[in-house]
């Protein structure tokens, strides 16, 4: 296993490719990682020159005096394999390889050198980031391998003085924008541990280095920003243990849209999974995904700051001393998902005190600038914050001036330190640069763009609820029938590649998934006949072929059929009609249904993601899931409880509560077939590509679901998929 | 009229209520006055000092050496009359009332106080700003009666140095975010005209400066935050001026919310109208909707650059040297409506001969740090530009030094003022001040905040397709009937207050409004049979009360009635059901109405705003509307073309089209019926409250529509409505 701690904490640290010359990127590598004060040893290795900034230089990393822990390689590609090799040979654990011109170069030759990099790395058991990294930096070790400017010494300590902040560790593959979290964060008087730019990842990728953060368990937070994941199990693993730590992870994937996906592909050589995947990895395990560098930082700012004192739900009270910037920050909690509560009598006649006849006490509590004045804001929030309608508080500030804020640093300070719900700060005005390190010092995240701010606070309280419930004792199983996989497997074996819906529905018994109506198939007008005789009432007629999958369309189909006369009909029109559509159709004959009483239309499904494999699918069906899909999707296997989850991300989830008089439906039996259907998914997940159950009818409460059409293609090995 | 030129450009300004005090928000007004070079005479005015900060003071405004053009009043709200007063026999033209305690305040006085502010001002004809107002800076003149921090003296001059900049007039009601908007702005290189911050605006609104700074052409784009409209047909003209101008306002509504509304209210004692209406005034006049401070500072930024120039498309190039920024650029903009097309094979040879083999052409163009280092943004932009597929370009920079830009300097700016496509910068690193400084003397706006970026791109390529839409003559009114209005208006005035349908149809009818099917009023079930024998085929029976406007939830509606029994025995179940619903309605009769022949379901209106008057609502039938909320809202009158615009804005728009292999519905028809409904409510503004079609059928092309239900609520005088 590569050793990721002789990586980030080397003592020896060999430079191969050393120069002096400032215009130089090697050069520049060399100052940046010179002007810090790196307690370890730093050797130049180069050929040109005796010594590099007045440092012995060596002509190889062989002739060191000292094994070197981790080798830092700055030469043309085609060297970099002789270089790694003599590195492994001298015993290095470790090596950044920022060299570009590997698999993300056009032509055969990159990737060549790239597959020579990651098999010396195996042989030697290294751990190597890169090629075409920016580096990293180890900000409590003030090691910075890397020549990103954000890293040059300035008068800013690379972490900020003061009390000890949470620290957040930053993964990109891209090393600008890597760095680029960096240089926004520190202007925020943020604490950094680690950056670690991948590149194009031919060994260790970003989500083993998070692994490592989370083991080390000296990182509040990670940021990370995903170009494509190689190991999707690497990304689970880790996205569930970050969970568990309560090390919220802060996201933004590159490669949602077509021109993304080829930016990506070029730049790192990655292989993007859709990101509806992404999605509902996302969603699965918390991470919080984000759209900009410093929503991203400010996200993290928060998590931060009130790590084990997340709001326990989304009431947000706001105490403001600029009428318009409370109202502003109401309208703006309010989009983003959060109740703005009136406050009760007791709590109003408390803060109305304080107030002049101008202000209010109502939620916003406008105190004015007069009573801010004189209580300050942490009076006044104090005054505010134990409303029992209220999970915890903005406070609209103006930090352009810190002399305000320094008068009240000691009450703020205390306030951070004693209560219970969190407490987030947006200025309209730019802060002070001394405003900001007061701020952070004291214990506040301060915002300036007020959507982050919002939304901050909304994520924290949806990142506690999404916690509380996965850390929650796993529930009792289901009492139903177990599933029977001998014989689902038995029948997956016995079918063609694609199962229509007769030879789908004993796969579905032997899972439990649904009801299934009586129904028999049948090859001749009068066995259709005699079968709806004995079914009785009405039936649906369905052509079974797997070479008709949209029936409909095909005029394969027909509902609501009753009487011996018309069957026989139907029978001769369906056939004609399919034969018509598809003369080269396959047909398996008719399935001739019982019909099933009327309830909600939806439709629930396997998906396969090339990156995480199998998804689950559940939407409203009808007009709803075509025009604005509104579907949703989640990685099996299926909880109940997230199952249930799932189904109020529909924005159609009323529906099914009895919306407009008609009768509640049954979301107990349709959770319960969820879970099955992702058990069925997870247990055969090399053998079932796609099921379609479209639709199913869900009945009122107690009378269970009807899985009135199945469609299931199983997974060609061929295609190579990712298992 | 008020003279507001008098109130922003004045020689003799008086201070009533002077102080030296720093202390206090008086002594920091009359210090951030003095520490400006205003150019004109300020008289101090206070009982208590003879001298303040050196100036002789005077004890009354009307003791002043000069007539005062302004006077500028701080002292406690009950003296605030009286020295109004004064200052209109002194001869002022204009006043700033900054003093709090009025209509904003609990209690009758404060409301009290503001009627004799109103009062006194219509008298003398003063041009008054507030009360509970935070003042006003006009840059230019270096006039600034405020005490908002903001303005303090620093060493930033108050307008940017280097070429002229288009200027930026920010109003507000709130002064604590109306003097943000320059904070932020400053720190971005912007100039500004005006920052007028209104208040409780007893007399002077927002819109009223907005039309100044129209009228004087000196201001490019307005930044207005809108608490409440007192006056809608000033915002609609001001709104169409500003557009036809090509004078972009970015906005931003306070009171989107509950909380939002109560924060509004009390804080400027304002009266929102609702939300939903102000979107459909934004939508119609380009007004331009923000949701933070800095997105509307960069909105503001970018329309000011390329006034002139902006984008024909939305079609947008994206440079960079960082993959992953041009990656994340990528994603961003296409979530913002964007394209990011491929590029021809001309350019793409073009740009390859600088990149090396790890670059890419494609779009994002990712040149590498390397080939950017030889030829410059500059030079890569140019080879870029001239893509036929693209309506502008996007750089991916890094600001953080403004060394590299430096050298680059003449370049950039050489090339922004010969582009004809608009150009945005984003630094993914935080740009020095110099950078900042540089790129807006070379003409550029730059962003920091990925989103703010793309959206600015979207954003200019809106508003100019809106503008053109809205500059071209107007189109030949429709060939169709005239409506007749004698005849509208006698229905009207023959009618109770709630029409339905029956009575609602020759209103319908008399303008035109969609295909009525034949029908008629029956008081019995042999009525209904004959009736239904003359209309031949099927009917639908219909109860008309003005008392059961749902009818299909009271089961006073029956569809597809056939034959003399069924037609027979309908009537009387309809009436018993129609009498079980609601014992006391009143019953008409019941209509039998042809049945139509099938389309698609939707729903039109007229919803009527308590601040805009009447809106066009337009819908798809079923559960779309009621689900997703699937309707467009417009002000009436609209246009044949605003009509077709709004029905895009549906979600499901494309159901219009022809989808799945149905029919395309007949949207010239539906379009004309929207002109026609929106003359119609607009023709009895005054009569008309409410009209709901609902549902309308769409038949296929070259059908018609036919309305099936209409029901029609009189506008009731004592609702007091703004008209």
């Amino acid at each position: 296993m590569p050793d990721i701690h002789a990586l980030l904490w080397p003592r020896h640290v060999a430079l191969i490719g050393a120069s002096a010359e400032l215009e130089s990127l090697r050069g520049r590598l060399m100052h940046t990682m010179l002007s810090h004060p790196f307690e370890g040893q730093i050797y130049p290795v180069t050929r040109s020159h005796a010594e590099v900034l007045g440092r012995k230089a060596y002509a190889s990393v062989r002739d060191l005096p000292q094994r070197p822990d981790l080798a830092v390689l700055i030469i043309p590609a085609p060297y970099i394999p002789q270089a790694l090799e003599d590195c492994g040979r001298a015993g290095a654990k470790a090596a950044v390889v920022l060299s570009s011109g590997f698999a993300e170069a056009v032509g055969a030759d990159g990737s060549r050198l790239q597959a020579e990099i990651r098999a010396i790395a195996k042989r030697f058991d290294l751990a190597v980031v890169g090629p075409n990294a920016e580096g990293f930096a180890n900000l409590p070790a003030a090691l910075v391998p890397t020549f990103s400017p954000a890293l040059e010494a300035s008068e800013r300590p690379l972490l900020p003085s003061g009390p000890r902040r949470g620290q957040i560790t930053v993964l990109a593959q891209s090393g600008g924008i890597g760095f680029s979290f960096f240089d926004h964060g520190r202007a925020k008087e943020l604490a950094f541990r680690y950056i670690v730019t991948t590149g194009n990842e031919a060994c260790l990728e970003t989500m083993d280095i998070a692994e490592y953060a989370l083991e080390e368990g000296k990182t509040d937070a990670l940021i990370v920003l995903l170009e494509d994941v190689k190991s999707p199990q690497t990304l689970r693993r880790v996205a569930e243990k970050a969970l568990r730590a309560g090390v919220p992870i802060i996201t933004a994937k590159i490669g949602r849209s077509e021109a993304g996906v080829r930016a990506a592909a070029s730049h790192t050589a990655a292989l993007a999974g859709s990101y509806q995947a992404y999605r509902a990895m996302f969603e699965r395990y918390g991470l919080i995904e984000g759209h900009d560098i410093d929503e991203m930082i400010d996200l993290a700012h928060a998590m931060i700051a009130w790590r084990g004192r997340l709001p326990a739900g989304k009431r947000v009270g706001i105490c403001t001393a600029s009428g318009g910037g409370g109202g502003w920050m109401a309208d703006t909690c309010a989009a983003a998902g959060l109740e703005v509560p009136m406050l009760d009598a007791a709590t109003r006649a408390r803060v109305d005190q304080h107030l002049p006849a101008y202000g209010t006490s109502q939620n916003p509590v406008d105190a004015t600038a007069q009573a801010v004045h004189k209580i300050g804001y942490a009076g006044l929030a104090r005054l505010v914050l134990d409303a029992p309608a209220l999970d915890g508080l903005v406070i609209v500030i103006t930090a352009r001036s810190s002399k305000n804020l320094a008068r009240q640093e000691a009450a703020l300070a205390q306030l951070a330190a004693e209560t219970t719900k969190p407490i987030l700060l947006w200025s309209y005005t730019l802060p002070a640069p001394q405003s900001s390190k007061l701020l952070a010092d004291a214990g506040y995240p301060l915002f300036t763009d007020i959507r982050n701010c919002a939304r901050a606070f909304a994520a924290m309280a949806d990142y506690r609820a999404l916690r509380e419930a996965f850390l929650k004792p796993t529930e009792v199983s289901s009492s139903g029938t177990v599933p029977d996989r001998a014989a689902a497997r038995a029948q997956l074996k016995a079918s063609d590649s694609v199962l229509c819906h007769w030879e789908a529905r004993p796969l579905l018994a032997a899972y439990g998934i649904g009801t299934l109506p009586p129904a028999r198939l049948v090859h001749s007008a009068a066995a259709a006949v005699e079968a709806a005789a004995s079914l009785g009432g009405s039936v649906a007629l369905k052509v079974q072929s797997p070479d008709i999958a949209h029936k409909t369309e095909a005029g394969a189909v027909r509902l609501n059929v009753f009487g011996a006369e018309a069957v026989g009909a139907a029978y001769g029109d369906l056939i004609a009609a399919a034969q018509r559509h598809a003369p080269s159709a396959r047909i398996h004959g008719v399935l001739v249904e019982a019909m099933v009483p009327p309830g909600q239309e939806m439709i629930l499904g396997i998906k396969r993601d090339r990156t995480f494999g199998p998804l689950l699918l559940v939407g409203l069906g009808g007009v709803n899931v075509e025009l604005v899909q509104d579907v949703a999707l989640a990685p099996v296997p299926l909880s109940h409880a997230s199952a249930r989850d799932l189904l109020l991300r529909l924005k159609g989830a009323r529906l099914l509560n009895g919306y407009r008089g008609r009768p509640a439906s049954d979301v107990d039996a349709l959770v319960e077939a969820m879970v099955r259907l992702g058990q069925l998914a997870q247990d055969f997940i090399d053998e079932i590509g796609e099921i379609d159950l479209n639709p199913i009818i869900v009945h009122p409460e107690g009378e269970g679901i009807s899985v009135v059409d199945a469609l299931l293609v199983k997974e060609r090995p061929a295609a190579g998929l990712p298992v």
